[in-house]
């Protein structure tokens, strides 16, 4: 076998050059071993970040992701199975409605997910603050319920991709995480080990996303797509609006309310447009193109479907969500027009109020979060709640405070109207 | 105290935005302490490389590193101290020379040297050929021979800029060694540390050298100097030629046994050029600048002081130096004028025969290396030797061969004179 030296890979990848398909396999499958350093895979990171990587390296890049670890199989089923991906936002609590939606329509729906870090809470700490509920599934379990209500949520076994899950890691703290070779064959890895038959991505763009540009954004989703066609998995993707929150709350037990609203055919518009339009398009890579999307929201079907999945995993769809001991409300300081609503600052503030956490394993708070009482356009009177914060440990308020007084901006004239979906990537 | 984040700083200089005094202390001192993984300083080194550093950012981390430990103080010697310091070539043995020559001239030189790595040697391993002697003195005794001799050439100790120790072990295996910002701060804090009272560099550029083009050598020098100002060190430069190997061996015994040479009035013309040129600008800075250093070089008065140098560290300069068992003598394949002789792969073929070694504390052969018969422009007919290839090991002389049959370009009209000294920099 051809010997190379992480150094070399490094020097040839800082100066530009492609990497080869051997060179992609040796130092992936090294890194994953040990063989190949933390301190070498960050700097090939970063090179990474500064000289960027063609599609075919990164299509071998996720290749050589998937071979380090396992993957699964959904053929066995009856139904075809279609997932869904977001690449993290404030607010952005989709998937819960989305998974028992699309099951309405005898499509399964496997969503592998995962916890939180950072100001975008994870959609597994988000269901842990409904009572009872757990996140870990044995793939037996997740095929059964797959099977038998077509919705699952659960948390992705350490088995798929652990060389993604160890270069994120080191990616989290050196600051390589936005690179767009990077993200894009982590996120394709995991999916194409997951098995799904078709692929939606929600690529969030603006200041609460990891893409603050409509440009950057775009690069990742056409990658992504690109990839799941080399990998003969139909992808599809939505560019959506980061600039502001999605919906009307960022925390955990509070999304779970949203989510429950939704479900029963009210809550935020933007949130609910959202789910439906995402319904629609992994409908429709599922062959299912004549459907009505919306009406499973208002007739209880979804509710229907969603006690159901809630319930398998030991859930109680019932039982009182957590709540704080300690609110406080912001108010408007003038009258006018929201012109501005910063979702990277509410998610901070969030984040502060205990909703996140800094480093893996930190505990969270399901109580905790930011209730968002205007958004973009709307128009307020001075003195009208603007937010409501909410806590266990009071002594966070103060930074919390601080932070949103940055995310808002009032103006007299009414803005222009906020823009949900930028863009729609069908290769 | 501010806190500062590892990541907040990669990102800063990721975006090429310059860091603070305050950023740049805590980060050098926290990587020191291991606050701040080598995975994280990985990832700076990287984004360094792409986005280089102000000279006030290269001139604080070279303060930083300076604080990370011990400095000397050579202010008690009654003679100015000058020292010297190369950036690292293919037979550059000048320091050997050089201590001696500038002492005769009542001007103390201290050199604290290290250990080859790759395919340049170290001026300790050169040494270490001699028997007996050895490069390990305190303080107390380094300062003693100074005073009394004036010259000493021994090891740095770990106490002087831990911190670039840590750094420079860090850079080698993660591709991140060539960035001039590193490499001028890692030089400069040593020397500045060491305490001289003025400081020579000879930066060599070329196929054999770290920097390959004038441009970039300028730029490091240059970068240097100011660092030398800006700490009061008086600081100056040569960049001198590194496309061919400097005089008539690489390796450690041959390349001792060509400083005596030089040292005996004899030797290469090169080595003896750069030689003289080089304690001329030391005692320039001085304040020397009517002396006659060539004559030293002919009537033995560099030669006492070498013999007293060596014997005072227990060397015996009368011992025959340790010959190779094995040597294999290469011959040109046709007539012609020599136009090129690579330095480099010189450099990796006494590498191959023993003469370095791969990673800090491996053994080498002080015997191994490989003597160089012709240089740029030399006339030879078919079948004369070009070089002969010493080792203790002779299953290396396959692959050292190889190397060195790519390193030899003899063509029919005679090439441009070789340039020696391409620039003085003087500030």
């Amino acid at each position: 076998m051809t010997r190379f030296t992480a150094v070399d890979i490094i020097h040839q990848k800082r100066a530009g050059q492609p990497l080869s398909a051997a060179q992609i396999d040796w130092i992936v499958h090294a890194f994953t071993t040990g063989e190949v350093a933390d301190e070498q895979m960050a700097a090939l990171a970063m090179a990474i970040y500064f000289q960027g990587m063609e599609i075919a390296e990164i299509a071998q890049w996720t290749s050589a992701m998937i071979a380090s670890g396992d993957t699964m199989d959904f053929s066995t089923l009856e139904n075809p199975t279609v997932d869904k991906h977001s690449t993290g936002g404030v607010g952005d609590n989709i998937t819960l409605m989305l998974a028992p939606l699309v099951a309405v329509f005898d499509v399964a729906v496997p969503q592998l997910s995962g916890r939180g870090l950072g100001h975008t809470g994870g959609t597994l700490d988000k269901l842990e603050a409904i009572p009872g509920w757990r996140a870990t599934l044995t793939t037996a379990e997740m095929l059964t319920q797959l099977g038998q209500i077509g919705a699952v949520i659960c948390a992705a076994g350490a088995g798929l991709a652990p060389a993604d899950k160890k270069l994120y890691a080191l990616r989290d703290i050196t600051g390589t995480v936005d690179a767009v070779a990077l993200i894009a064959s982590s996120i394709m890895s995991k999916k194409i080990a997951e098995g799904t038959g078709a692929l939606v991505l929600d690529v969030k763009v603006g200041a609460g996303a990891f893409m603050k540009t409509p440009e950057r954004a775009r690069e990742l989703a056409e990658t992504m797509c690109e990839l799941g066609r080399q990998a003969n998995l139909p992808t599809t993707a939505l560019l959506t609006d980061m600039s502001q929150p999605l919906g009307s709350a960022a925390g955990n037990a509070l999304e779970v309310a949203t989510a429950v609203e939704i479900l029963a055919g009210g809550g935020p518009a933007d949130t609910r447009q959202l789910t439906i339009e995402l319904a629609q398009e992994m409908l429709r890579l599922a062959g299912k193109t004549d459907v009505d999307v919306a009406a499973a929201l208002d007739d209880g079907r979804a509710m229907d479907k969603w006690r159901a999945m809630i319930a398998a995993q030991g859930g109680d769809a019932d039982a009182p969500l957590p709540k704080a001991r300690h609110r406080h409300t912001i108010t408007a300081p003038t009258s006018g027009y929201i012109s501005q609503l910063d979702a990277l600052a509410v998610g901070e503030a969030a984040w502060r109020l205990g909703a996140g956490r800094a480093k893996p394993g930190d505990a969270i708070q399901a109580e905790a979060g930011v209730q968002i009482h205007a958004k973009v356009g709307d128009y307020l009177r001075a003195g009208s709640a603007l937010f409501t914060l909410h806590t266990q440990t009071p002594e966070r308020f103060e930074s919390a405070i601080a932070r949103l007084h940055e995310a808002v901006n009032i103006t007299d004239t009414a803005p222009p109207p906020a823009v949900l979906i930028h863009e729609r990537i069908r290769r």
